[in-house]
């Protein structure tokens, strides 16, 4: 095979995966391990399979120190069957509490609206979701308070949980900064996560919940939605998405081999802090969505003078493989992504760019 | 790379895919067609992308003869999620008749019950399900009359489709057939089939559905299970399965350029001959689980003297390299499934290894 072209990719999602990553899975793609089978031809009921499944779990829980009374489950339909997941599950007291920071925790309010009853405990859209959320109107009977930790779309993301009244659980959707930073699972009743940001290709969505939480499901609900038979069947109640977990696992195993979460926070912190810098240091040539305190590690939008260079930013851009930088079609502008598999190498190619491109059109 | 291994994969599914279909998937692995990512690195909502989701459905469209008046979507949560999306979609009479001939049509079945009313129009259970129900017993209220034309666990297959009453919607579950044959897509109100049989990976479903269906969608699903939802927004409601979806469209390729169904169907029968004449011609030492004209041409369960046998039979296939043939853990003995990609080569090679073992061992 010919050396293959490699672009450095700023989509928001799916995203780049780290290139050692890929190498192993495209040389063991035809034959696993000497089974003689690629792992899209296994019984996921195979002890060869079991040993992926189970070694991309415990990987997980090694990386994020995740305690022993939180079970992890894989499952399809993304974060937006999480939307619905949710209130069907745990909203036994019959409303929930939803801070609203961007586009994604208000689809996920919207969803659970659809469904039931839900409350705003805190919402920026007035201030077009360019900070975090600094007063909460809490529910002391809410079923859960929602929150996602970092904003895909808008940019901003959570450095401290929101803090939940006495009793009631912290749920969140942490789909685009997962597995980006050390987190203390305990403050959490249940995280979520599609695997196509930081984790692997789309199919794949996380799901870690404590115990107790399984006790709140109901009955009769639809059985691919109910996280007790999800969780006691060990995200085998079906078949699961079998190739994406693997990715998912060979991840983890990566997260872990260069060193773990702290590693990989010092890693984003230093590629986030060129790009800001590039666009604080450019006289207002690129303005940053986001007030400083609210910024995301993980998305960076801004804008530049007018539309037209904004495309022609874009466009300039991909000449120079540097790909997926046109903002999300909801709010325009540019949009800079970069997961954990971004390298610094990359965030300076963008930055190099962003000066270049200032120079000929500032 | 050195030269893979590969065995006969005799797996229920997920299942053996076509060589040719791997080695391109691994080819073009990191870089997909000159973009300098891998498809699972791509945006679903970048031009490339576009251009291989359009093109699966366009060549599913083109094999199958799909009728410009059906929609075809690829979702998540494989055929279980779809036992319960068909009752809470098409529900509107309230309640649906389903056929039992097999384990699938069975859980299809109680699922609908869990979430509602559903009949039985007919089931074989107290024979086993060695053959297809004769006569139906069928309520002409019926929001729809379901079957499953292929019964993976079993061993029965359809090949004339059950006749529902007049204005009855004929809904089937096609999964470990599909595309395996030719089909008069017409009859059909709705068809779905999880991809990892015939098609590809786990993590993508195919959903067929005629376009009168989606107005019976009543408002309120979630969103991810309403049918109306996902059908207007071309699988791209969320982010789809995308890597599963990219490698059912390169099987679906492949199936194009072998000669397309009726090719596949001639050598599927032929593979599944030489199977079942020589299950015929043990003088009983081996079993069809099956009465001779409900036989799938998939999936084919058949017994040893012994349960002792039927374990050693298993492990010694194994070390000749013709894998999964252990029966599924719910009926035992052993099965052979040879879907599409399965070769004529395989199929002998599991005829010479059951005449060895039964020379050895009758």
């Amino acid at each position: 095979m010919s050396t293959p072209k490699r672009v450095y990719n700023f989509n928001a999602g799916p995203a780049v995966l780290p290139l050692e990553v890929l190498q192993q899975a495209q040389a063991e793609f035809l034959d696993y391990k000497g089974t003689g089978m690629s792992v899209m031809e296994m019984s996921h009921r195979s002890k060869e399979y079991d040993a992926i499944i189970q070694g991309a779990e415990a990987d997980l829980r090694e990386l994020l120190g995740i305690p022993s009374n939180y079970k992890v489950m894989f499952l399809q339909g993304g974060g937006t069957l999480q939307f619905a997941m949710l209130p069907m599950n745990l909203r036994a007291t019959g409303s929930a509490d939803y801070i609203l920071a961007g586009s994604w925790s208000q689809a996920a309010y919207k969803e659970a609206l659809r469904l039931g009853t839900a409350r705003v405990a805190a919402s920026t859209e007035k201030d077009g979701f360019n900070h975090l959320p600094k007063n909460l109107d809490l529910d002391p009977q809410a079923a859960y308070l929602y929150f996602c930790s970092n904003e895909t779309i808008h940019g901003v993301e959570y450095f401290n949980e929101p803090e939940p009244l006495a009793g009631v659980p912290l749920v969140c959707d942490t789909s685009s900064d997962f597995i980006s930073r050390p987190l203390d699972i305990s403050k959490y009743a249940l995280l979520y996560a599609g695997a196509q940001k930081n984790a692997g290709p789309a199919g794949v969505t996380v799901v870690i919940i404590r115990e107790d939480l399984l006790e709140r499901t109901p009955s009769n609900l639809p059985t691919m939605l109910d996280y007790k038979v999800m969780s006691a069947g060990g995200s085998m109640h079906n078949t699961p998405p079998c190739y994406s977990i693997y990715m998912v696992g060979l991840v983890f195993q990566w997260a872990k081999k260069i060193g773990g979460l702290s590693a990989i926070q010092k890693n984003n912190r230093a590629k986030a802090d060129v790009i800001y810098k590039s666009i604080d240091e450019s006289g207002g040539f690129y303005r940053g969505h986001v007030q400083p305190d609210s910024r995301s590690v993980m998305n960076i939008p801004f804008r530049l003078p007018t539309p037209e260079l904004e495309d022609a930013f874009a466009a300039e851009a991909k000449k120079n493989d540097l790909i997926g930088l046109k903002g999300h079609r909801s709010v325009g502008g540019i949009r800079a992504s970069i997961y954990n598999a971004m390298t610094i190498e990359g965030a300076n190619a963008l930055v190099d760019f962003m000066k270049d491109f200032q120079r000929k059109n500032g």
